[in-house]
Protein backbone atom coordinates (compact mmCIF):
# COMPACT_ATOMS: atom_id res chain seq x y z
CA UNK A 1 0.00 0.00 0.00
CA UNK A 2 2.84 2.39 1.14
CA UNK A 3 4.12 1.95 -2.51
CA UNK A 4 1.17 2.29 -4.16
CA UNK A 5 0.72 5.73 -2.49
CA UNK A 6 3.89 6.74 -3.58
CA UNK A 7 3.25 6.21 -7.01
CA UNK A 8 0.53 8.73 -6.47
CA UNK A 9 1.85 10.80 -5.20
CA UNK A 10 5.06 11.02 -7.64
CA UNK A 11 2.20 11.11 -10.70
CA UNK A 12 0.30 13.62 -8.57
CA UNK A 13 2.90 15.68 -7.88
CA UNK A 14 4.12 15.68 -11.67
CA UNK A 15 1.02 16.55 -12.76
CA UNK A 16 1.00 19.61 -10.56
CA UNK A 17 3.97 20.71 -11.92
CA UNK A 18 3.13 20.69 -15.71
CA UNK A 19 -0.55 21.84 -15.09
CA UNK A 20 1.22 24.90 -13.07
CA UNK A 21 3.19 25.85 -15.71
CA UNK A 22 0.67 25.52 -18.25
CA UNK A 23 -1.69 27.83 -16.33
CA UNK A 24 1.08 30.28 -15.43
CA UNK A 25 1.49 30.95 -19.44
CA UNK A 26 -2.11 31.24 -20.13
CA UNK A 27 -2.31 33.44 -17.32
CA UNK A 28 0.39 35.81 -18.44
CA UNK A 29 -0.66 35.43 -21.98
CA UNK A 30 -4.26 36.52 -21.18
CA UNK A 31 -2.85 39.62 -18.91
CA UNK A 32 -1.03 40.68 -21.80
CA UNK A 33 -3.50 40.56 -24.27
CA UNK A 34 -5.52 42.74 -22.11
CA UNK A 35 -3.43 44.88 -21.62
CA UNK A 36 -2.98 45.52 -25.50
CA UNK A 37 -5.16 47.82 -26.88
CA UNK A 38 -6.87 46.56 -31.00
CA UNK A 39 -4.44 48.96 -32.14
CA UNK A 40 -1.37 47.18 -30.72
CA UNK A 41 -2.82 43.77 -31.65
CA UNK A 42 -3.45 44.66 -35.42
CA UNK A 43 0.57 46.07 -35.29
CA UNK A 44 3.44 43.43 -36.19
CA UNK A 45 5.51 42.38 -33.69
CA UNK A 46 8.61 43.17 -35.29
CA UNK A 47 8.97 44.78 -39.04
CA UNK A 48 7.84 42.15 -41.24
CA UNK A 49 6.90 39.95 -38.72
CA UNK A 50 3.51 38.17 -37.26
CA UNK A 51 0.86 40.18 -36.11
CA UNK A 52 -0.55 39.98 -32.49
CA UNK A 53 -3.68 39.00 -33.55
CA UNK A 54 -2.26 36.34 -35.91
CA UNK A 55 -0.25 35.22 -33.00
CA UNK A 56 -3.23 35.20 -30.51
CA UNK A 57 -5.14 33.51 -32.99
CA UNK A 58 -2.70 30.96 -33.56
CA UNK A 59 -1.80 30.78 -29.98
CA UNK A 60 -6.14 29.61 -29.40
CA UNK A 61 -6.25 27.56 -32.18
CA UNK A 62 -3.51 25.38 -31.45
CA UNK A 63 -4.98 25.29 -27.96
CA UNK A 64 -8.29 24.40 -29.41
CA UNK A 65 -6.59 21.72 -31.80
CA UNK A 66 -6.16 19.70 -28.28
CA UNK A 67 -9.21 18.47 -28.15
CA UNK A 68 -8.19 15.70 -30.92
CA UNK A 69 -4.77 15.26 -29.91
CA UNK A 70 -6.17 14.76 -26.09
CA UNK A 71 -9.19 12.82 -27.10
CA UNK A 72 -11.44 15.29 -25.35
CA UNK A 73 -14.38 15.50 -28.75
CA UNK A 74 -15.59 17.45 -30.76
CA UNK A 75 -13.40 21.00 -31.12
CA UNK A 76 -14.68 24.21 -30.78
CA UNK A 77 -12.92 26.47 -34.28
CA UNK A 78 -11.89 23.67 -36.59
CA UNK A 79 -12.78 25.91 -39.53
CA UNK A 80 -10.07 28.49 -37.97
CA UNK A 81 -6.89 25.82 -38.70
CA UNK A 82 -6.91 27.36 -42.12
CA UNK A 83 -6.55 31.01 -41.03
CA UNK A 84 -4.35 30.80 -38.15
CA UNK A 85 -2.44 27.34 -38.53
CA UNK A 86 -1.87 26.12 -42.14
CA UNK A 87 -1.54 29.99 -43.25
CA UNK A 88 0.24 32.81 -42.30
CA UNK A 89 -0.48 35.87 -41.04
CA UNK A 90 -2.16 38.39 -43.91
CA UNK A 91 -2.92 35.91 -46.16
CA UNK A 92 -7.10 36.14 -45.46
CA UNK A 93 -9.48 38.54 -44.64
CA UNK A 94 -9.22 39.35 -40.48
CA UNK A 95 -11.36 38.57 -38.23
CA UNK A 96 -12.43 42.00 -35.95
CA UNK A 97 -9.99 42.01 -33.32
CA UNK A 98 -13.21 41.85 -30.59
CA UNK A 99 -14.01 38.28 -31.91
CA UNK A 100 -10.20 37.00 -31.98
CA UNK A 101 -10.38 38.36 -28.43
CA UNK A 102 -13.78 36.26 -27.41
CA UNK A 103 -11.81 33.18 -29.05
CA UNK A 104 -9.40 33.37 -26.62
CA UNK A 105 -11.09 33.43 -23.59
CA UNK A 106 -13.46 30.85 -24.75
CA UNK A 107 -10.92 28.20 -25.85
CA UNK A 108 -9.14 29.25 -22.45
CA UNK A 109 -12.52 28.44 -20.68
CA UNK A 110 -13.08 25.09 -22.91
CA UNK A 111 -9.80 23.31 -22.39
CA UNK A 112 -9.96 24.42 -18.69
CA UNK A 113 -12.89 22.42 -18.28
CA UNK A 114 -11.28 19.76 -20.07
CA UNK A 115 -7.91 19.43 -18.41
CA UNK A 116 -9.64 19.89 -14.76
CA UNK A 117 -12.08 17.07 -15.71
CA UNK A 118 -8.52 14.94 -16.75
CA UNK A 119 -7.84 11.74 -13.31
CA UNK A 120 -4.15 11.75 -12.66
CA UNK A 121 -3.76 8.48 -15.26
CA UNK A 122 -5.41 9.45 -17.82
CA UNK A 123 -2.23 12.39 -18.74
CA UNK A 124 -0.22 9.19 -18.86
CA UNK A 125 -1.76 7.62 -21.62
CA UNK A 126 -0.90 8.49 -25.35
CA UNK A 127 -2.11 11.48 -27.05
CA UNK A 128 -3.81 10.85 -30.52
CA UNK A 129 -0.78 11.56 -32.61
CA UNK A 130 1.24 9.10 -31.35
CA UNK A 131 0.86 4.98 -32.56
CA UNK A 132 0.74 2.26 -30.17
CA UNK A 133 3.89 1.14 -31.83
CA UNK A 134 5.69 4.10 -30.81
CA UNK A 135 4.00 4.18 -27.60
CA UNK A 136 5.63 1.04 -26.19
CA UNK A 137 8.93 2.28 -27.15
CA UNK A 138 8.28 5.83 -26.50
CA UNK A 139 6.17 6.19 -23.33
CA UNK A 140 7.34 9.36 -22.48
CA UNK A 141 5.13 11.00 -25.51
CA UNK A 142 1.70 10.75 -23.32
CA UNK A 143 -1.11 13.59 -23.10
CA UNK A 144 0.64 15.52 -20.83
CA UNK A 145 4.20 15.76 -22.41
CA UNK A 146 2.36 17.35 -25.20
CA UNK A 147 1.10 19.82 -22.49
CA UNK A 148 4.31 20.58 -21.69
CA UNK A 149 5.05 21.09 -25.46
CA UNK A 150 2.27 23.43 -25.75
CA UNK A 151 3.38 25.39 -22.64
CA UNK A 152 6.47 26.05 -24.27
CA UNK A 153 4.97 26.98 -27.47
CA UNK A 154 3.38 29.38 -25.65
CA UNK A 155 6.15 30.75 -24.03
CA UNK A 156 8.31 31.12 -27.45
CA UNK A 157 5.19 33.36 -28.73
CA UNK A 158 4.41 35.67 -25.66
CA UNK A 159 8.11 36.76 -26.30
CA UNK A 160 6.84 38.06 -29.37
CA UNK A 161 3.96 39.71 -28.06
CA UNK A 162 5.43 41.79 -25.55
CA UNK A 163 7.28 43.33 -28.16
CA UNK A 164 4.00 45.06 -28.73
CA UNK A 165 3.66 46.70 -25.60
CA UNK A 166 5.02 50.31 -25.84
CA UNK A 167 8.31 51.16 -24.23
CA UNK B 1 8.72 -5.08 -5.87
CA UNK B 2 6.69 -4.36 -8.41
CA UNK B 3 5.03 -0.94 -7.23
CA UNK B 4 8.61 0.17 -6.66
CA UNK B 5 9.92 -0.73 -9.93
CA UNK B 6 6.41 1.45 -11.07
CA UNK B 7 7.55 4.13 -8.75
CA UNK B 8 10.91 4.16 -10.57
CA UNK B 9 9.53 4.41 -13.89
CA UNK B 10 7.39 6.88 -12.99
CA UNK B 11 10.32 9.21 -11.73
CA UNK B 12 12.31 7.86 -14.91
CA UNK B 13 9.77 9.09 -17.51
CA UNK B 14 9.13 12.46 -15.67
CA UNK B 15 13.03 13.21 -15.48
CA UNK B 16 13.01 11.58 -19.44
CA UNK B 17 9.79 13.75 -20.49
CA UNK B 18 11.35 17.45 -18.72
CA UNK B 19 14.83 16.24 -20.18
CA UNK B 20 14.08 16.04 -23.63
CA UNK B 21 12.17 19.29 -23.77
CA UNK B 22 15.21 21.38 -21.88
CA UNK B 23 17.35 19.65 -24.68
CA UNK B 24 15.31 20.71 -27.85
CA UNK B 25 15.43 24.22 -26.85
CA UNK B 26 18.93 24.16 -26.05
CA UNK B 27 20.05 22.28 -29.25
CA UNK B 28 17.07 24.47 -31.25
CA UNK B 29 19.20 28.07 -29.63
CA UNK B 30 22.61 26.48 -30.39
CA UNK B 31 21.29 25.71 -34.24
CA UNK B 32 19.54 29.39 -34.66
CA UNK B 33 22.68 31.10 -32.88
CA UNK B 34 25.39 29.38 -35.30
CA UNK B 35 23.28 29.85 -37.77
CA UNK B 36 23.61 33.56 -37.09
CA UNK B 37 26.34 36.18 -38.39
CA UNK B 38 28.01 38.34 -35.57
CA UNK B 39 26.00 41.62 -37.25
CA UNK B 40 22.51 39.45 -37.08
CA UNK B 41 24.05 38.80 -33.14
CA UNK B 42 24.51 43.05 -32.93
CA UNK B 43 21.29 43.99 -34.17
CA UNK B 44 18.35 44.54 -32.14
CA UNK B 45 15.55 41.31 -32.43
CA UNK B 46 13.01 44.19 -32.92
CA UNK B 47 13.52 48.11 -33.01
CA UNK B 48 14.74 49.48 -29.82
CA UNK B 49 14.70 45.54 -27.75
CA UNK B 50 17.48 43.37 -26.78
CA UNK B 51 20.32 43.13 -29.42
CA UNK B 52 21.04 39.56 -30.13
CA UNK B 53 24.55 39.50 -28.33
CA UNK B 54 21.98 40.00 -25.17
CA UNK B 55 20.02 37.54 -25.40
CA UNK B 56 22.67 34.85 -25.84
CA UNK B 57 24.34 35.90 -23.40
CA UNK B 58 21.40 36.66 -20.99
CA UNK B 59 20.62 32.60 -21.84
CA UNK B 60 23.98 31.36 -20.78
CA UNK B 61 24.39 33.37 -17.70
CA UNK B 62 20.72 32.14 -16.24
CA UNK B 63 21.78 28.32 -17.16
CA UNK B 64 25.36 29.17 -15.67
CA UNK B 65 23.25 30.30 -12.70
CA UNK B 66 21.65 26.86 -12.02
CA UNK B 67 24.86 25.47 -10.59
CA UNK B 68 23.75 27.93 -7.19
CA UNK B 69 20.04 26.80 -7.24
CA UNK B 70 20.90 23.05 -7.98
CA UNK B 71 23.40 22.14 -5.45
CA UNK B 72 25.85 21.74 -8.26
CA UNK B 73 29.07 23.22 -6.91
CA UNK B 74 30.86 26.33 -7.84
CA UNK B 75 29.14 28.68 -11.11
CA UNK B 76 31.65 29.46 -14.30
CA UNK B 77 30.49 32.80 -14.91
CA UNK B 78 29.35 34.68 -11.45
CA UNK B 79 31.05 37.95 -12.78
CA UNK B 80 28.63 38.10 -15.62
CA UNK B 81 25.44 38.34 -13.73
CA UNK B 82 25.90 42.18 -13.79
CA UNK B 83 25.99 42.41 -17.43
CA UNK B 84 23.76 39.81 -18.67
CA UNK B 85 21.09 39.80 -15.88
CA UNK B 86 21.19 42.78 -13.42
CA UNK B 87 21.51 45.03 -16.03
CA UNK B 88 19.76 45.33 -19.73
CA UNK B 89 20.94 45.72 -22.96
CA UNK B 90 23.05 48.40 -23.62
CA UNK B 91 24.83 49.03 -20.83
CA UNK B 92 27.90 48.14 -20.16
CA UNK B 93 30.30 47.77 -22.87
CA UNK B 94 29.99 44.66 -24.98
CA UNK B 95 32.02 41.31 -24.56
CA UNK B 96 33.03 40.52 -28.42
CA UNK B 97 30.56 38.38 -30.51
CA UNK B 98 32.86 35.44 -30.63
CA UNK B 99 33.64 35.10 -26.43
CA UNK B 100 29.95 35.46 -26.35
CA UNK B 101 29.41 31.86 -28.28
CA UNK B 102 32.17 30.43 -26.53
CA UNK B 103 30.31 31.26 -23.24
CA UNK B 104 27.07 29.96 -24.79
CA UNK B 105 28.62 26.88 -25.89
CA UNK B 106 30.96 26.38 -22.11
CA UNK B 107 27.81 27.02 -20.20
CA UNK B 108 25.71 24.11 -22.45
CA UNK B 109 28.67 21.40 -22.71
CA UNK B 110 29.28 21.84 -18.61
CA UNK B 111 25.28 22.45 -17.38
CA UNK B 112 24.65 19.20 -19.77
CA UNK B 113 27.40 16.87 -17.59
CA UNK B 114 26.22 18.04 -14.44
CA UNK B 115 22.74 17.25 -15.52
CA UNK B 116 23.86 14.02 -16.69
CA UNK B 117 25.10 13.16 -13.15
CA UNK B 118 21.81 13.60 -11.92
CA UNK B 119 20.23 10.80 -10.02
CA UNK B 120 16.17 10.46 -10.84
CA UNK B 121 15.75 10.93 -7.18
CA UNK B 122 17.50 14.08 -7.22
CA UNK B 123 15.66 16.03 -9.54
CA UNK B 124 12.76 15.66 -7.07
CA UNK B 125 14.97 17.17 -4.00
CA UNK B 126 13.96 21.63 -3.23
CA UNK B 127 16.30 23.54 -5.02
CA UNK B 128 18.20 26.24 -3.08
CA UNK B 129 16.18 28.66 -3.28
CA UNK B 130 13.51 27.06 -1.55
CA UNK B 131 12.91 27.03 2.18
CA UNK B 132 12.54 23.79 3.76
CA UNK B 133 9.51 25.26 5.45
CA UNK B 134 7.77 26.03 2.28
CA UNK B 135 9.34 22.82 0.49
CA UNK B 136 6.67 20.69 2.86
CA UNK B 137 3.89 22.80 1.48
CA UNK B 138 4.98 23.04 -1.92
CA UNK B 139 6.55 19.87 -3.21
CA UNK B 140 6.32 20.49 -6.02
CA UNK B 141 8.96 23.53 -6.62
CA UNK B 142 11.55 20.77 -7.41
CA UNK B 143 15.13 20.77 -9.57
CA UNK B 144 13.19 19.35 -12.38
CA UNK B 145 10.45 21.71 -12.13
CA UNK B 146 12.73 24.65 -12.04
CA UNK B 147 14.40 22.92 -15.04
CA UNK B 148 11.13 22.75 -16.63
CA UNK B 149 10.81 26.92 -16.05
CA UNK B 150 13.76 27.06 -17.52
CA UNK B 151 13.07 25.56 -20.51
CA UNK B 152 9.99 27.78 -21.01
CA UNK B 153 12.30 31.21 -20.60
CA UNK B 154 14.76 29.63 -23.15
CA UNK B 155 11.59 29.13 -25.95
CA UNK B 156 10.22 32.79 -24.49
CA UNK B 157 13.58 34.32 -25.63
CA UNK B 158 13.94 31.51 -28.79
CA UNK B 159 10.78 33.37 -30.22
CA UNK B 160 12.66 36.80 -30.13
CA UNK B 161 16.14 35.44 -31.25
CA UNK B 162 14.18 33.99 -34.59
CA UNK B 163 13.43 37.82 -35.11
CA UNK B 164 17.06 38.11 -36.50
CA UNK B 165 16.95 35.66 -39.11
CA UNK B 166 16.21 37.15 -42.80
CA UNK B 167 13.16 36.93 -43.84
Amino acid sequence: MAETTQVDNTKDLFVKMALSAWEMYNSRATKLIDSLSDEQLLSETAPGRNRGIYLVGHLAIVSDAMYTLMGWGERNYPHLDVTFIKSPDKSSEDLPVKEVREIWRNVLEKVTERINAMKVDEWFAKHTAVSDADFVKEPHRNKLNLLMNRTSHMSYHLGQLVYLVKK
